[in-house]
């Protein structure tokens, strides 16, 4: 990878509908990112569901990422399970597999982890849970890369255990002058409108500052940039950044794409 | 193989307790049999029971099959449900990933796939839904063989596909003139006594007559001999039965065992 | 009632999201509609979404009705389950208790049953089905009217157990020159257009003849006339069917107005 | 009640298998106990097991009561749960509601409200989760007494509500001298010896010093004394404990019998 081209990777949960109840416009992302976290059935997502969005990530050359979480239909994920660290690598290790079955079936295979909701929130700061989680990767796959916020214990941990650990950052999200994340429910916390979304994940793309939320310049590094997929203009927003990305001459690509 | 020593595999379903509730005494029948179908989750089983089984069997060398079933906890796989054949093929496919995480990790892999209760007595009989598992082993794997009731459609259809498909016999059920089971339901349907049960697993395993229901000779052929694993002498029946066999000379070994 | 002011019930399938998931707009549905058949958790809807349903239509004078299924949220309980009777009554019971707890806090109360999916399908001819919610019902509150198909084993084993049982009619549906619905697979099965089906309300309504699948003049008869709710238009269409209706002076209320 | 005759109830958790599952002996532990904590299918119990057990504890007089917890079958609902109070509030009502019905299809009713597992230790300080369950009982039914540990968050916000709160203490359980719990991971925390928890029973019920963990005196008060039904012997213990209480002329009575 040379440093004169930028690269960056796009990656958007996916497949998070269950049964008769869809969310999101799957087929419209997968058209603009290139990574794919797919819910893997515990908190999101079922084998139909599953099994179509691999074939889709497969045919467009998105890299399919296994979207764990808690074991919670009733609460999508983002409720924060107390559970014993050892039934939860369990947990995760059943979804990892999963989900490889049809990404295999599909002529792919699981390419990264990324957990979800609250296990995705826990895990920044509960080392009982990171840890768990790590062993699952480790149990199925020790080349599999995982992604994370930065700073948190599951990628420091994960590090530590001989693990590729991918960093992600937030176009529409705010950030303090200390690089962390306005807390949703403050003022200012979301960034609507797309232009200026499309506009940060550039500056990022090339490790140019972004405004931090008092308007003062901050470097936001990631390897790879999260879009959200269940807004009411997720797909104008996704297309808009992709659109600025490649205008801007940015290597669109997934992070898993240069390894072996 | 030589044809002067009988060789039989003996398989029990095993890995059927969920969360609190235990089922039947895996770890003796797992010190027993030589293939242990392994509950998925949607039936029965779950990760953390799913794993510790995986493990016992790696380690005293039983093979792992994928007891695959509906998805209905409340109703343990028995009551059938007319479902779209894709969405079975997709149910079926999601468990076998799932178990082969842990079966991998605990250093073997799914080595078989055997339908579990309703799904098991549907596919006798029911060819869309024999025809979606069959797609689903397919998907996963082409060299996985499948075990099931001979004359059924799921073995047909397996075999119709490259599958192999290997025949079970159960000693513990009479058998009709014609070599079908007599149904549960009727008088003399199982076989109680355990020395009774033993000296046919032996009959079975050298291909010699046994006794149908109505007290003619008949020859029951199978690779496999099925032992139940949830009635209250489950582990002496089946210990009772090993030790017959050892003692007649037959050679204990999974079906698996011989495949590359 | 007189004989002169022709009087109707107009039912629709609500509270049907699960979770993260919503599904149809409820909200305006509930201000159409004089009986919302609110879903009770094992095939759709949550208790939070019960709760805010069963307070909307009390609200609005609508009436609740229990919107019984199978055990199967994977599927929206459009798949048929072939299981005991007895677990049948059980399950429906358990469905029709948790329900009227919400209708009871909101001041209300579970004023009918109707079965949904693949279980009002079922029981139309499968008598051991029908009978087992025929009991349930009976034990829950011999005083509760049931919703189905005219000519159905559910109707007729309720009716033969002491139970009010209420006809329903369906506009945007083409009948059969024998009164039955046209299957949904067949050509011209489904009526699109809200001013037919608004018109076809009318005449329901009136007692005056419709056009069969076949063109010529059918009389259907029901007590409630059955919108469905989740189609892309379906809120347009109930409007337009309430406008209609109203504006040729029917007398829109709930089968359960009269009732003590 | 006269203060001459002790009086105490026993109560314990009951109809807590789930499908395939028993789990306890349920049928002996209903001729020992004066009040059934029932689970209602959100972390044990399933519909048919719930009926079963409230048409056994009407037939010998034993007060049914809503043991709810979280929505946690893999977890038996002993894993805390962060979930919004409402939504808490909603899963309470929904599962009193559910088991109420089965109470009152077998002649009797839920007669109070005792929560289970996670919950129940959460609820000792977690104000917004007891609050959350005191508003579900409140708006089931004002008149119903609830269940718990003496210097809850549970029960003084139950009193405040207006709920009457009901204490229960443990007889297998060791106590600091300041009348808390021994921790079950401390040793010596519970008491296994059926004689020592007999006789500490009737101490209970005389309202006489029982030994702390440091062998002083303490005096430990409860409406109910809480028998636990899953350890190996407690069927035994139950029974020992029951004889015990009858020699010493202790009335054994639900707290709900004195209630009109």
């Amino acid at each position: 990878m040379s440093e004169l081209i930028p690269r960056i990777d796009l990656n958007s949960d996916l497949g998070e509908g269950f049964g008769r109840w869809p969310l999101g416009d799957d087929d419209a992302l997968l058209s603009v990112v290139t990574s794919a976290n797919v819910a893997c059935g515990f908190h999101a997502g079922d084998p139909t569901i599953m099994r179509r969005t691999c074939e889709t990530a497969v045919e467009r050359g998105v890299a399919i990422g296994a979207q764990i979480g808690y074991r919670d239909l009733a609460g999508f994920g983002r409720r924060f399970i107390e559970m014993p660290p050892r039934e939860l690598a369990d947990d995760v290790l059943y979804q990892i597999g999963a989900l490889d079955a049809f990404a295999r079936a599909a002529g792919g295979r699981v390419g990264y982890v990324k957990p979800h909701g609250a296990l995705y929130n826990a895990i920044v700061r509960h080392e009982e849970q990171a840890g768990a989680v790590v062993a699952a990767v480790l149990a199925y796959d020790p080349g599999l890369p995982v992604l994370g916020l930065p700073g948190s214990a599951w990628l420091r941990r994960a590090e530590q255990a001989g693990l590729t650990a991918v960093t992600e950052c937030f176009a529409d999200r705010a950030y303090t002058p200390e690089g962390t994340l306005v807390p949703r429910d403050r003022p200012g916390a979301l960034v609507h409108d797309p232009d200026t979304v499309a506009e940060r994940c550039v500056r990022m793309a090339r490790g140019e500052p972004i405004e931090d939320v008092d308007g003062a310049p901050l470097v936001v590094r990631g390897e790879s940039i999260c879009l959200h997929g269940d807004s009411p203009n997720a797909v104008a927003t996704a297309r808009r950044v992709r659109a600025a990305l490649e205008a801007a001459g940015v290597d669109l690509a997934s992070f898993t794409a240069t390894r072996p």
